[in-house]
């Protein structure tokens, strides 16, 4: 593989199959054969196992018939199964390839969390049971989304937390890499269903990627990016069924040209809302934003323009689902700070470029701005952090408003 | 309820529910209900479940899409994870009867076991997890079945594990009585189905119940009569589905009256062999029986008439389905042996007397064999111990044979 492995002559990598990819026996034969002639290569392997997709949803169903909101200890002691269940099928597979397997679930590693069941964090990881099976040449298997706490009690991560087991495992082990392997071959450009030229990306920043999946980019959970970066554990997305070299996401010293642009993400689940003509006094977000919070609402972008009368506007977004509710709210608050109206559009969309080579060139804001006005796509709100520009436009814009940036931001060319 | 629980105020039950009385969500909510109740009434409760029926199964069929002899070790990760779900699945159902509970898997608990994967046998089980709970008035739920030998390996019991893991768990926790629920009322003088006026036993001491069983009366399996035997840990089979007080299995010591015979017990699946003319002198039973055991076969009753003419008959029973492989065996050792022929009947059953009674009482024998003279049935072989005796019939004979003892013996009246 042309991927530098070999720092140490042998290295010792960490592959996580989510539960498509190891879906059935089938596919789980497919999973070992690939595992084994990795392995062949000369790397020490440590393959991190979700549940077979289906198995999670029929574990829910069954609690569901007892317990509309399951208690979250024994919903981890149910859950937790369906990793244990492809381990051991996972090594039976592997068995049949000739290898020396060892299988073991979170408990038995150990993964130390807390004991915040259903959303537990990962506080330690016991490495020598690996590495001794490691060193005596056998493939280790290790179950993921789970662990238990200080007590022994069985605890589970929460959404992704496959990702982060093998992030984490790569972290304790000092590996030269954690390979996801997903259902896409890696991290493009932007949407290839959107954008036809859309090309895939041997390198990006975790910081980038981080802006990618919260942008809307669905490859990776946020949460294991950030645990790679804080550990600097260099982390691939490959394909779990066709070859190739994925992407190939680690700290930015490491890369050996720097793209302007890495690529651009949209969200489609977003709704816009704005106060109008707030008073323009110290507080003021305060008092609109802390009642959205208290109600467990989630605010994404936030604007508040300069007052000129004494008064401002005072915009921000909410996840689509989110926005009746939030709507209802900021009519009480609007009474209550005097203002003099509410509205709100829920058919609009997020764009954001995103690019750490934007921190040392000028003018991208205007290019993009520029080209989306070629289009005469009207922007509505733009938010920028050091390595993304985003814009909100109108819903029907998302197709042209994509095409037109990774157009003039010759992303078709990234390769 | 009338059996004498409360020794010292409070008392400390371990019961234990079979893949039937677990094997849907509505069966759960009823052994919770069941379970609930009973602790209302002051009694430390341990529950010990199995996997739901069918789970076992359907975890069996992956591994054999994978393996045609699963990986023991792997295979004890896979079928572990059916207990682990009912635990929590009860766990749930008990918490919705306002109990309060926890649930531990097989290592959890620690139930430490030998290392024997698929068959390993109980070393050790830790108390104070079990212990601190009951005391905070909690039920304790605890997957059957299952254990980690010292290394951390998740072990199984093999067959009626979970019986094994209820009667241990009772000994450990030093408890006053181990209920078995089944689908069945309790231990009968014989099969019920045969015999119509069978009763149902109050009472029934270990050796009495290990003959029953080891003659073919399914209820419990051996393994756990012999380990609560071991350690006097009494024993009740109940009902899953039906109130009563079942059948208390326990030291003869604690038994008010002492019947002469407690039951029938009977089995159709043997086959018997015959090496006639045999040589007879030292060693030839050894040579006999040493290929049979070599080839895994299991030899249960066996009978050498005194020789005449130097020679003997020597005769066995084998397995029905080892019928075929024992008598071509058999046909090898004869040449060897220069025995004059081997002969064979498959059509045949065993019948046993089963009474602790026996000890004291002469002449029981020859009642039972003047009971099936009676009825023109021809005794083919005999065998018999201090509490029982067993004779082989003509397959054709049973029903009338075990009528004719059952009736001989008043066992009808045995309440």
């Amino acid at each position: 593989m042309p991927f530098a492995y070999a720092k140490t002559g042998m290295s010792l990598i960490v592959q996580k199959y989510g539960g498509t990819s190891v879906g059935s026996i089938e596919r789980i034969k497919i999973i070992a054969q690939k595992v084994c002639d990795f392995q062949a290569k000369g790397h020490k392997t440590v393959v991190v196992v979700s549940a077979m997709s289906g198995e999670t949803n029929r574990l829910t169903a069954l609690a569901h018939e007892l317990q509309a909101q399951p208690d979250p200890r024994e919903m981890d002691v149910l859950l937790s199964t369906g990793e244990q269940l492809t381990i051991a099928l996972l090594a039976m597979a592997l068995q049949n390839c000739g290898c020396d397997v060892r299988s073991y679930t979170g408990s038995q590693v150990r993964i130390i969390t807390d004991s915040v069941h259903t959303k537990a964090r990962i506080r330690e990881i016991e490495q020598s049971k690996i590495k001794h099976d490691l060193d005596k040449g056998r493939i280790v298997i290790v179950a993921g989304f789970q662990g238990s706490d200080e007590k022994g009690n069985i605890t589970t991560l929460g959404r992704g937390g496959s990702d982060t087991t093998a992030v984490a495992l790569a972290a304790a082990l000092n590996a030269d890499e954690c390979q996801i392997y997903t259902d896409v071959d890696g991290v493009y450009t932007t949407d290839p269903r959107v954008v036809a030229e859309a090309t895939k990306l041997d390198n990006i920043t975790y910081e980038e990627m981080l802006e990618m999946a919260s942008q809307g980019a669905k490859v990776l959970q946020i949460r294991s990016v950030e645990f790679a970066s804080k550990y600097s554990v260099p982390l691939r997305v490959l394909s779990s069924f066709v070859d190739g070299e994925g992407t190939l996401i680690s700290a930015e010293e490491g890369r050996m040209e720097q793209a302007l642009i890495s690529g651009i993400a949209f969200n489609r689940d977003e709704a816009k809302l704005t106060i109008v003509g707030v008073p323009d006094q110290p507080g003021v977000a305060h008092h609109i934003l802390g009642p959205i919070g208290n109600a467990n609402i989630e605010v994404d972008m936030i604007i508040q323009n300069v007052g000129v009368d004494g008064t401002t506007d005072f915009t921000f977004t909410v996840h689509r689902q989110d926005y009746e509710k939030t709507f209802k709210l900021l009519q009480t608050i609007a009474a209550d700070l005097g203002a003099r109206d509410v509205s709100g559009d829920t058919k609009i969309v997020k764009i954001a470029l995103v690019g750490v080579g934007m921190r040392s060139h000028a003018g991208i804001a205007s290019t993009m701005f520029a080209a989306l006005a070629k289009e005469s796509i009207n922007i509505k709100m733009i938010s920028t952090s050091e390595i993304k520009i985003a814009v909100v436009v109108d819903e029907k814009y998302l197709e042209l408003a994509v095409r037109a940036l990774h157009d003039n931001f010759d992303l078709a060319k990234a390769e």
